[in-house]
Order: structure tokens, then C-alpha cells, then sequence
């Protein structure tokens, strides 16, 4: 068990002060803290959620305010609105400062106003309505899951538990993971010898809201992209790219992945958080017509949670887990690993280039073998 | 917002890798980077419970295994199975290492056999129990409390939802609190000249398992302790008495607390997680009452969670908020500041000794003015 201090992220609360147990102390009682302080992760979610269900951040955006403020804002009691704000100040989503009474005052920091907006671009306000409307309830009861393997009685796999408009909320709600991937991503096609003429087109196979074709388009002022994706999201995604600047280089198909022809001159052929949704025959599939339609010099960039055996510590190896376990819990997919995409990619004559990390995902690119 | 790298606690598990974002990158998508990592902290008490919800730690006990092996003990899925000793393995729950056919095999580290067994010492069966039942819903529907105070239509304070059955449970589930609380506590009653001779007594106001006192007692060979607590709980302190090889020298009693003569001739008066449950009002009577049970050179040791407001960024006054928060969302009390106490202390005729520092609690010692 790994127990050593980690600074890999700055983004944790702790809750205990590991540096204050007694040298040489009982490793039990250790362990038993550790453990708590995984129990108690819920704490995080449940008063982030309260206070978006409640319209506190709303609020906050405007300005500061005191505990009684925001009390009489919200209609809600003053000794509970003062210990939920502490709560949000105890995991720094909150700034809290005397003011001249002596009473706290609360903020909101600027960087976290688009987070809670609902249009924010790189709002979570998608991801916490998808939470509050099927993952409590989904992890609650994870064991069912893994009793029956979050199958239908008739062995099916189960349906993704993601309604239409929980998924259009939630494809929204995800955008942020998009700029430090594509960054990692500009930069491994230029470090691969990776050219953008005016004469390269990119497909992007299950755009969603398009984000990372339209940040690469920003990097790549010549290139030119089309969004694949149903009916019902394509609108997201040319609204997004009007919004971004790239409207005239970013074009929009409504597309059967399986069935539809994605031509066969494509400079890169973008998928991201595509292949964790397929079976291994089904991610051979997307391999073989990814070949097809990718130009002699092309490359393939898969930006997924790709777990990588010979990295077992790493983040995104722990991130990629904890994922599959969450497809578990609300229905979806499995993290697959390098391994797997290598002898997919050598069945479909392809070969992998670079395994790149991002934050959390790994950025897998690929060409003709 | 602090956005530092922290290294307080070695109990996370970083899912996001902060070094590889841009430089200068932009602030909101690092914000909502953060942010994302606290909601999902709902994933942790959703493996480690499903986990124990079907028996997989006490399989694991025995012995190392493969996720085969465990699906077919545990009567589960196999995918599923492996997906959740994976995501076990990410936050260093279980270890992993690859079988001779290549196949990984899990296993639980010997120091986390005591932590979900039900009768561990230090087990947290009890809290995890305990958190099934009531933890979930409660802090799924928060905002609800936040608004109405968590107050009966009446106006009263909402009862505890904590059952008497899954309290037992829960008592047991906190004792793994008392090493490092009792290690502070015993080396700051040496530092402020408190000595431990043949007639020294104390009390344990409250005592539950016992837990803190019969620690001490092992620390303090002459000192006896008595320890009062209701009628249902005091056999489960008796028998840990026996336990600890201390129960010639730990007498329970069962106390109301509030009509109940506690003598006058304590040299140490213990709370441990009293004081949290009072009112003002409430707390200075429970002082007053102490002061006159504590002999002249006595001393008064509360530990629970304090806040320190001159300390805000500390870890201690973190979990006290946050432990406010979790008690509004299932019922119980509040965290209180250094200064409530001082004022009540002044009020009974007390003075406060000293302010420790635990890995999560703070430890008060005061004394007669």
C-alpha cells in the first residue's frame, strides 16, 4: 500500500494531519484513518450539490455576502446557511474573510463563476444535474452491479442509465477536461512530424459539443474539421463553434458511425472518450473504418482513459479505473489498455506512435503500420 | 482559493495530475479540474462499501486472489468483479501484483484486515453500517436541511437520525479516533505537571467503548477511571475494558448526566465528542457540573472537533466544519469555536490550560481559575 505523501495533485482537502500520528504508531489505526478519509468523500459532493440546488453560487457570483445575506436570499435557515458555507470554505470552493463586524464574509473566487454557470464553456453544472439525478443512487448500490454484472436478465449488457437530456447536460458538463488534452495533443502531432496544411481535413468521430476539434483548430489557424455525432447534439456543437471562432472551419454531419461513409482523406482522425464505450470486436471494428478513411500521412488521436500495465501507480491509471467503476455503477463502458488498443490497431494494419499523458486521460496516437 | 500542493496528508488519492497542466494555462479550466475531483469523491465510499457489502475484505482476509477466484466465492459477476478490485486498487485499498499467468491477483494489506472486520478494535464495519443506512440519503438531499434548519415543523431541533441500533454500531466504528487523540492528551497532561499517583481518579463523561480512558489507563499504571454512559452502551465498554486488560481499574456507571451526582474529587474529567452535541446553554451547565466535581489541581480535557479561528487554513478547523456539515445533514450538534469555549469556561469559573493539535480533533486542558 502506497502511504508515502504524494504533491501530484494540489487539488485535494485533507482532513487529517497525517504528520501529528505518534512515530512508529500502529499501522491499523493508520490504515482506519485512510479509510475514513475515503468513507467521508461524500461529504464533497453533498454540500457542492446543496449549495448549486440551492442557488448559492448564483448568488455569490453577484458578490460577497455574510452568512445572513445569503440566508434571507435564499429563503433558507441562517445557522445551516452559515455551516454549509464553512463546509465550501473547508474545501476552498469558497473564500471566507472578517468583515468590519466581525462577521465572515463569503466569495466566490473569480475562476469558479463559469464552473457553476450553466453556459458556462467549461461548466460543471451539466456533470452535477447528471450526479444529482443518477449517480447517488447508482453508487449507493454498486454491489447489485457487480452481483449481476449490470446486466439485463436476458444477459444484455445493461442500458446506459444516462437519459437523452442527462446526456446532453452532462456532454456539456465535461469540456473541461478538453484544453490540457488538446494541448498535450498539438503538441505530440508536432512533435511526430505532424503537418497542418490548407488542404488537411480532420474527422471527429463523436464530437459531442466539438471542444477539442474546435481548440485544435485554434491551434492549427489552416486545418479543417467535421463533426460526427446523432441528431440531437450537432446543434451543440455549431453553436459552440460560433462561439469559439471556428465556424468557418468547423462543419457539422449527422452520422451513422457504423453505417455511414467517413470518406478516406483524413490528416487526423480524432476520438475521444469513444473507445471506453465499445466492446473489443466493436473497437475493431472502429479501427478497420478509421484505416480506411485516413490518409496515406494520417494520424489516428485516441484521447481516452487508457490504462497502461507498466504504469501502475500513475494517475491516470488510477483515474482510468475509477472510471470503469463508475461506468459500472451508471452503465457505459470498461477502461481498456494499451495493450488492448496495440493488437486492435496491428488487426486494422495500423501502429501506435505515442502514448501521451494529459491530467487525467491518455492521448494514444497511431498511423499505418 | 489555495491552489498549493499539499503534503499534510498522504491519505488521498490524487485522480488528477496538476503538473501537467499548461503553464499560465487557464484558470477556470484548472478550477473546474478541482472541482470535478471533489464531486467524484462519491466514488470512494462506493467501491469501499460495495466491497464490503459483499463480503470481498472478509474473502481477502484469508488470502490473496484473482478476480476469478473472487467471482465465483462471492457468487459475482466477473468483469464486474475485477472492475471493482481495480478501482479498490486505485485508491490503494487492495495491493496488485500479476500472477504467474499473468492474471493480476488482489490482496488486502494485513493492516486493513482489523478495519472491516466487525470486530476489530478499530474496525470502521460499524461507521460503513452506519453510513449505508442513513449517510447517503442524508447528504443526496442536504439543500432540504440547509433550508428548513433541520427543525421539526414545531420549530425543535430534528431528532438524530441515527438509530440506537446503528449508534451502537457507529461507537464502535470511531475508536480508531482515540490513539493519537489519547497520545496528545496523556503527553500534554505531563507537560502541564498533572501527575498520575495511587488516588488519582477520572471520569469519562460519555464514554462509549471507553476507548480514551482505558488508553490512559494503559499510559497511567495507578490512575482508575469511571465511565458514564447510558444503559445500553456501558456493557460495550465493559467488555472492551476486559479487552484492553485494564477492567480492575475501568468502572462503568450508568449516569444521567444531568441529575446524576458525578462525586467531587476527579483529577482528570474527560469529553471526548460531548461538546459538539451541546447547546450554549447546555455546555455551560455541562461545565459548571464539572467544575464541582473536579478536585482543586484537576483538570478538564475535552477533545473534539474545535474551531480555531486564529488557525483557519488548518486541517483540524477543515474536518471541524466539515463534521458541522456532515451532523446537519444526518442530525447532532456543531463545531464550536476555541473562543465559545473560553467564554464558557470563564463563565464556570475555568480557565483554559492549553490548545493541542490532533491529526483531526484539537484537545482542550482547563482548570479551575
Amino acid at each position: 500500500m502506497n502511504t508515502s505523501a504524494t504533491t501530484a495533485s494540489a487539488n485535494h482537502t485533507p482532513l487529517v494531519d497525517t504528520a501529528l500520528f505518534p512515530e512508529g504508531g500502529d499501522g491499523e489505526v493508520r490504515a482506519a484513518h485512510r479509510l475514513y478519509e475515503h468513507l467521508v468523500g461524500i461529504w464533497a459532493p453533498g454540500v457542492v450539490e446543496a449549495a448549486q440546488d440551492l442557488g448559492a453560487f448564483a448568488a455569490l457570483t453577484e458578490g460577497p455576502a455574510t452568512a445572513a445575506q445569503l440566508s434571507e436570499r435564499l429563503g433558507t435557515d441562517l445557522r445551516a446557511t452559515r455551516v454549509l458555507l464553512d463546509g465550501l470554505h473547508a474545501y476552498d470552493v469558497l473564500g471566507r474573510a472578517r468583515g468590519e463586524d466581525g462577521q465572515p464574509v463569503y466569495s466566490l473566487p473569480p475562476e469558479m463563476h463559469g464552473v457553476f454557470a450553466p453556459g458556462g464553456l467549461y461548466s460543471l453544472a451539466g456533470k452535477i444535474t447528471h450526479d444529482r439525478n443518477v449517480a447517488w443512487d447508482a453508487w449507493r448500490n454498486l454491489a447489485e452491479n457487480v452481483r449481476s454484472g449490470a446486466r439485463t436478465s436476458g444477459g444484455a449488457q445493461q442500458l446506459n442509465q444516462i437519459s437523452e437530456e442527462d446526456y446532453t447536460a452532462l456532454v456539456r458538463g465535461i469540456n473541461f477536461w478538453a484544453p490540457p488534452i488538446t494541448q498535450v495533443l498539438a503538441e505530440g502531432l508536432r512533435a511526430h512530424g505532424w503537418t497542418s496544411g490548407a488542404d488537411r481535413r480532420m474527422i471527429d468521430v463523436g464530437c459531442g459539443t466539438g471542444i477539442y476539434s474546435q481548440l485544435l483548430l485554434n491551434e492549427f489557424p489552416e486545418l479543417r474539421a467535421r463533426g460526427l455525432d446523432v441528431e440531437r447534439i450537432v446543434p451543440i456543437a455549431q453553436e459552440q463553434a460560433k462561439r469559439l471562432g471556428v465556424a468557418d472551419r468547423f462543419r457539422t454531419e449527422i452520422c451513422d458511425f457504423w453505417n455511414d461513409d467517413w470518406g478516406n482523406d483524413s490528416s487526423l482522425a480524432l476520438f475521444v472518450n469513444i473507445f471506453h464505450l465499445q466492446t473489443p470486436e466493436s473497437a475493431h471494428e472502429l479501427l478497420l473504418k478509421t484505416s480506411k478513411s485516413l490518409a496515406e500521412d494520417g494520424v489516428i488521436a485516441i484521447a481516452d482513459h487508457i490504462v497502461d500495465e507498466d504504469e501502475d501507480g500513475s494517475t491516470q491509471n488510477k483515474f482510468s479505473r475509477l472510471f470503469a467503476a463508475s461506468m459500472l455503477a451508471t452503465g457505459g463502458g470498461d477502461a481498456f489498455t494499451v495493450q488492448d488498443y496495440d493488437q486492435w490497431l496491428a488487426d486494422a494494419g495500423l501502429r501506435r506512435i505515442a502514448l501521451l499523458d494529459a491530467p487525467m486521460h491518455r492521448v494514444l496516437l497511431a498511423g499505418h503500420a
